[in-house]
């Protein structure tokens, strides 16, 4: 494991976690052991409690009293729950460049976004997909200008991308239903028309749920 | 202090600060020293490190690395952000509240507390009155039955009540406002009017954010 000087010991450890269990290696409901992973990777105790604090923020991980941590469920409800939050907030964020663009240089991440999305899904490089899907909310942070909502996107974004990495593995020709919704959403954006702008959302929550809940339906 | 039982060691410092935070005995910026911490509760340093991740989850704290924990800001532009998140996710709860109720009994829990909420106001709690305003969005929480939308507005509940039992410290009056809200908030509720529910809850966010503005204009 590499680990970036500028991050907490915590964090590092952290990180190296959520990989594990948004790749699957770390299965839902999985006890994960402190003291496992303090050997496994010569940290101490202490650091290895504070990752899974972070785990836990970051909806990945569930600590009980006196039962330890677990690697948070994924299943059909936990899965419904999340599209149907994230695509609220996507929208939230979506009204918030509607409302803010002003001149096509404020759109031009998102139109810079919509190609590399095109040329990831050519690639079938869902890895990059899924990165630049990201990116796109992330370009979306400055117009809301709200540190809440970001957080609470950024919290819930692991969760989300352990979701979405898995299904689309499973079902790579899906990468153009996704680009269709965004050159929708975008379309909405341009014309600051919030209605449409919830219809492609919501239509990539559905989306969302749907291709994940298939996929936790196959062996 | 006294110490549930029930709740990890961490979890019981956490909520010994949050307190001190939420009374204002610990300011906006402040430093949050680890082993002040550790020498006056007499508990491990440990312990106070994961404390405060999880004050940092309630938005309370800040860690940055090598500059250690502080209180987080409370300026102009978190509390409009603040109380522009909460409404927008209260109006989800309001929904699923609107779209779920079949029958009076369904609703019972919130005519009770719009009850208590009066007894409150009348008597001049405020810290009831605080409690008895979060008890309504907890009733609210198995119509939406979303466990990601639960522990969003939880981490997110602990700022709120920050800003909101200072601000009505200072203007008691306004609780017959809040009050107000309420009765239309449940009347849209009970005629599943999801324009009317995001209405007041709107006016809801817009009255908070006011009430805690002027109050933090005052000396």
């Amino acid at each position: 494991m590499t680990f970036k000087a500028s991050d907490s010991l915590a964090e590092q450890i952290a990180r190296h976690l959520a990989d594990r269990i948004v790749r699957g290696e770390l299965r839902p409901g999985e006890r994960i052991q402190e003291q496992k992973v303090t050997q496994a990777l010569d940290v101490s105790r202490g650091s290895v409690r504070e990752a899974l604090l972070i785990l836990e923020r970051r909806h990945l991980v569930v600590i009980l009293p006196r039962r330890g941590a677990h690697v948070s469920d994924l299943d059909a409800h936990h899965v419904r729950s999340l599209c149907t939050l994230m695509a609220e907030l996507y929208i939230l964020l979506g009204n918030a460049v509607a409302q803010g663009w002003r001149t096509e240089a404020d759109l031009a991440p998102f139109t810079a976004l919509r190609q590399a999305l095109a040329r990831s899904a050519q690639a079938d490089d869902i890895q990059a997909f899924v990165d630049h899907s990201f990116a796109v909310m992330r370009a979306a942070y400055p117009f809301a200008d709200n540190p809440y909502l970001r957080e609470t996107v950024e919290n819930l974004q692991p969760a989300m991308n352990r979701n979405y990495y898995r299904a689309l593995e499973q079902r790579k020709a899906v990468m153009a239903d996704y680009l269709a919704l965004f050159d929708g959403l975008l379309a909405a954006v341009r014309q600051r028309d919030t209605a449409g702008i919830r219809q492609q959302l919501d239509a990539y929550g559905q989306l969302s749920c749907q291709l994940v809940l298939a996929a936790l339906g196959q062996p």
